[in-house]
């Protein structure tokens, strides 16, 4: 206990994602408010008004400890998405509830299918958990087999699936999914459905199934669609008992009073909402065809509000980081993603059409 | 891990912290504006303007993730308390560090003078950690003896200590912590020292001898003397190898970019600081003396914004606390804290004035 060495690997995961601005104005010598940032995947609209508003409105509230149970916005979730209360858990972003899940079912042995969402891997290296990784298959699009998947699950009491999947794209819909959930359920495997980036496909959402399956965990990010990164909230949703129990292992209070007064309000937003989901299903199908057009790489078909790229000249992706860097422009090098070649791929989110046509503009002079 | 079911002792801690005005709203129906809350310490002047301003001027921030690492808020906190940037990490509240610590360190037996905050008993039976409680007696007015404390650190590896103590506001200067903090060094024992209500008398804290003590591990809460608990920010103090330890396990973001705007405007705001201490140290001695004054109970002498109180009659502390709250004034019942006879012990906050007297008069009719 008294050791303090830092495991090699610990060190690797130090705050490796995108949207680091400070990590990149520091870096690059460029001020926050000429950066565009497409390496994190955020709603380029902001966030709702009503939600600004409510918070300056509310302000005194932070006189207050937030309420642990965060009741007003549980209830406020329970009707936009039409699951019961008992339902449903709040977290600081829902990678605390990554981690909170992690810590209270206590897995033996974990699947995750890779390139995905790192902090899976985090948590459970956090808490020594074996991990199996199964690496999805780069001629196969990066797509994710259920039938495969179901192969590899002998020994395994929790699976993690990032839906859509984070960094790649790839989106399984609701009548394949099925097919696993029944399995998980079958074998008393839990299955955590990290749905952050369904938004643009609600009704693929597994949400209102979870009173069928009592070993499926969902978890739902209301910052990325919503806008609102730097306020940290999300949700899960799974069946009371685990719900009552990952409410009885919560650190208190990280729910913050404003990100839960934002919450009630934004999602009685539904211009925002309208607006939000019409913009980026057009915005992404534009940037898609345009960055397709560039050649001399791959582009992934979107399905969240981020496109992956695969790069097949000699400019390696940090290369390409850095030169984009340099005139103000982030973007999302995937070399530290498990289960990808380093230096081939980039992630770039979906921005306003401005902002998307400034980086073809500059990607066309950096690669012609 | 399939088993659902809830230990009994989980349950006892849900959510039993004062401060918790839903609750009491839903439990005695007043609307929150009428609540006079004495159940939570928190600076009753509220929070620095400047910091309120900073908030509403930097809204737009929200629709970028926090940095993860706090740089800003590291420095402001280095400068202000005059400790190095290496001896810091920031926390959702210092709630969040409890858990991170002993997460991290994975104590193998822990040592608890009761009674006292209980998060840190939640945190150690959520890892599962065998406790020593030592039960700090009412004969010698809660006080802690350092000599006993020592005499029970055989097998200990670690030690939790609140100073000023919650919820009895007992004191140890610096100078009698420091045979504590020299006999833990030498016995490799760590001792997270939590400071969270020390600001009234800042030159008896430890965070300027971090430097030579590298198995204390000091915490400061950001938002109780700060009048923003809502906001969740914190910090810790300890040696530099175990800060990055306890980076390389904390729960990415969980500090929202709000809160570490806030930390770095509050404390350059001397003004508010010096009339909150002035304020503070004066109206707790005044508000001492009445209670005490009104007889028929003991009220022990306080050293931070809060006092405890030993009902001798026969009214409980829970019928005291239903008869106040029915008048809209929330106190908090010390029954639910380990080491503390059921019924027996309040615990009020200095609050204003207007409100202290309001409360002395509701007292007396109660009382007489």
């Amino acid at each position: 206990m008294s050791s303090f060495n830092l495991a090699g690997e610990e060190e690797l995961f130090k705050h490796l994602h995108g949207g680091n601005l400070e990590r990149a104005m520091e870096k690059y010598g460029i001020s926050s408010e000429k950066i565009i940032d497409f390496s994190a995947n955020i709603n380029p609209l902001g966030f709702s008004s009503k939600a600004g508003e409510a918070i300056i409105k509310n302000l005194d509230r932070l006189s207050h400890y937030p309420d642990p149970e965060c009741k007003e916005a549980k209830k406020e979730i329970s009707g936009y998405f039409k699951i019961d209360y008992e339902n449903i858990i709040l977290g600081n972003g829902s990678t605390e509830l990554i981690y909170l899940i992690v810590q209270t079912l206590k897995p033996k042995k974990v699947l995750i299918p890779i390139p995905t969402f790192c902090e899976y891997e985090r948590a459970l290296n956090n808490n020594n958990v074996p991990i199996n990784f199964y690496k999805l298959k780069e001629e196969q699009e990066f797509s994710i087999s259920i039938s495969e998947i179901i192969s590899q699950l002998a020994g395994i009491d929790l699976v993690f699936l990032c839906n859509p999947n984070n960094p790649t794209g790839t989106f399984l819909p609701k009548k394949e999914m099925l097919t696993l959930v029944k399995e998980v359920q079958k074998r008393k495997t839990f299955l955590v459905l990290d749905e952050a980036f369904i938004d643009l496909y609600e009704k693929e959402s597994f949400i209102k199934e979870i009173k069928n399956y009592d070993h499926l965990i969902v978890l739902r990010s209301l910052t990325k669609f919503y806008g609102l990164p730097g306020l940290r909230i999300g949700f899960g949703a799974s069946n009371p008992k685990l719900i009552e129990k990952l409410e009885a292992q919560k650190i208190p209070w990280s729910v913050n009073c404003l990100a839960q007064i934002a919450v009630r309000e934004m999602l009685k937003d539904e211009k925002f909402i309208k607006q939000s989901k019409s913009f980026l299903l057009e915005e992404k199908d534009f940037f898609y065809q345009e960055l397709s057009n560039i050649g001399r790489w791959k582009v992934y078909k979107p399905s969240a509000n981020f496109i992956f790229i695969k790069l097949l000249g000699n400019i390696s992706s940090e290369g390409l980081m850095e030169q984009l860097a340099k005139k103000g422009i982030l973007i999302r090098d995937c070399s530290n993603f498990k289960g990808l070649e380093k230096g081939k791929f980039i992630r770039v989110a979906v921005r306003t059409r401005k902002e998307n046509i400034k980086l073809l503009k500059e990607l066309k002079l950096i690669l012609r």
